[in-house]
């Protein structure tokens, strides 16, 4: 009824995911008021993204270039492999600044209501990778939930003939976080990875 | 130190509102893996939004056409115009299918802190409306707020003059709405507007 360019535009937007019908109108109109200076430049950003953006076929980082400017760097650890879901744990990692190795992006989670299988997380190339580089540790960053664990679980089985070292974030208590907040099994499980404290009267002996 | 179309996808996803940094860096994921169905579709359709979709110069409302598809629709009531602040509060209206006379969209309300005046909000184009037509009433669907109520009050006393009726929304129980949920204002209001309920029994007689 009103402009199919409108009614379209509405129809993709609210297809992103935090964006409900409501908020895509809301969107759109919001990009009709501001037409050259953001509704432009988002057309042209995405069909720049389009064009430019690709996936890592090493590590499946997306980046202009292909090898991705984390596999590219030559200051990064080769020993240490860190394995996440998506491109979007990757980036947190690069945002908390306390990894410097290389990655591997699943892409997802072994999943069989998805019909998502180990072939579509590169398990081979993975294998391959820590095969052939002079990997130490491979460290599960997946999600603490049943997929992720699952699909952890899965890739240390496929790892153990290797020899290489497999570890897995810690769990516990989040950094701020309230104790009273805190569900029972995280709170379970920081109980039992509770470690010692330092005596500092140890220390001033 | 990503893609650099990449961390400008993000950057403006970021600014429509509903959308935060972190919801933008999982819309623009999103977007990249679904590259043809949704990225390619979404540039286009927003170019095709920015060339096509105009301001209706009646009106205000948003189309393809101008005059719009209301304002040039026949079987519409030219003696009801419906006052709006938005075009997204016209397809409100529009899909409640109560209203079937003509809108005028101010674009915003009267607003000292964002430097919105009359002149902003087409009063006069109203006006002029008001006398060439032969407009019998004048209904004023602004928002319940302070900004709303304000300008709606402005509005009324700019047609005054006109002789032509001026109404507005009724305030109240929302449909549905659960009675010690409510606020004190809209519960006053309510009670204030109480309406007389017809005797089942006078009619049965």
């Amino acid at each position: 009824m009103a402009a199919r360019a409108l009614d379209d535009l509405i129809a993709l937007l609210a297809k992103l995911p935090g964006l409900g019908p409501r908020s895509a109108r809301r969107a759109a109109l919001h990009l009709i008021k501001q037409r050259e200076t953001l509704l432009r430049r988002l057309a042209v950003t995405l069909t720049e993204a389009a064009d430019q953006v690709r996936k890592c076929s090493r590590c499946g980082n997306l980046d202009a270039a292909d090898p991705c400017w984390i596999c590219a760097a030559p200051e990064r650890d080769d020993r240490q492999i860190c394995v996440v879901e998506e491109v979007d744990d990757l980036w947190a990692l690069e945002r908390s600044g306390v990894f410097r190795g290389r990655y591997h992006v699943l892409g997802g989670t072994l999943s069989a209501i998805d019909g998502y299988g180990p072939q579509d997380l590169g398990i081979d190339r993975l294998l391959a990778r820590v095969a052939a580089d002079r990997v130490s540790e491979v460290i599960l960053a997946t999600s603490a939930t049943v997929d992720g664990q699952t699909t952890a679980h899965y890739i240390a089985d496929r790892l153990a003939p290797s020899g290489v070292v497999v570890t897995r974030l810690a769990h516990g208590l989040p950094v701020g976080g309230e104790l009273n907040y805190l569900d029972d099994g995280t709170l379970g499980a920081a109980l039992e990875a509770r470690r010692p404290v330092p005596s500092t009267a140890a220390e001033r002996a």
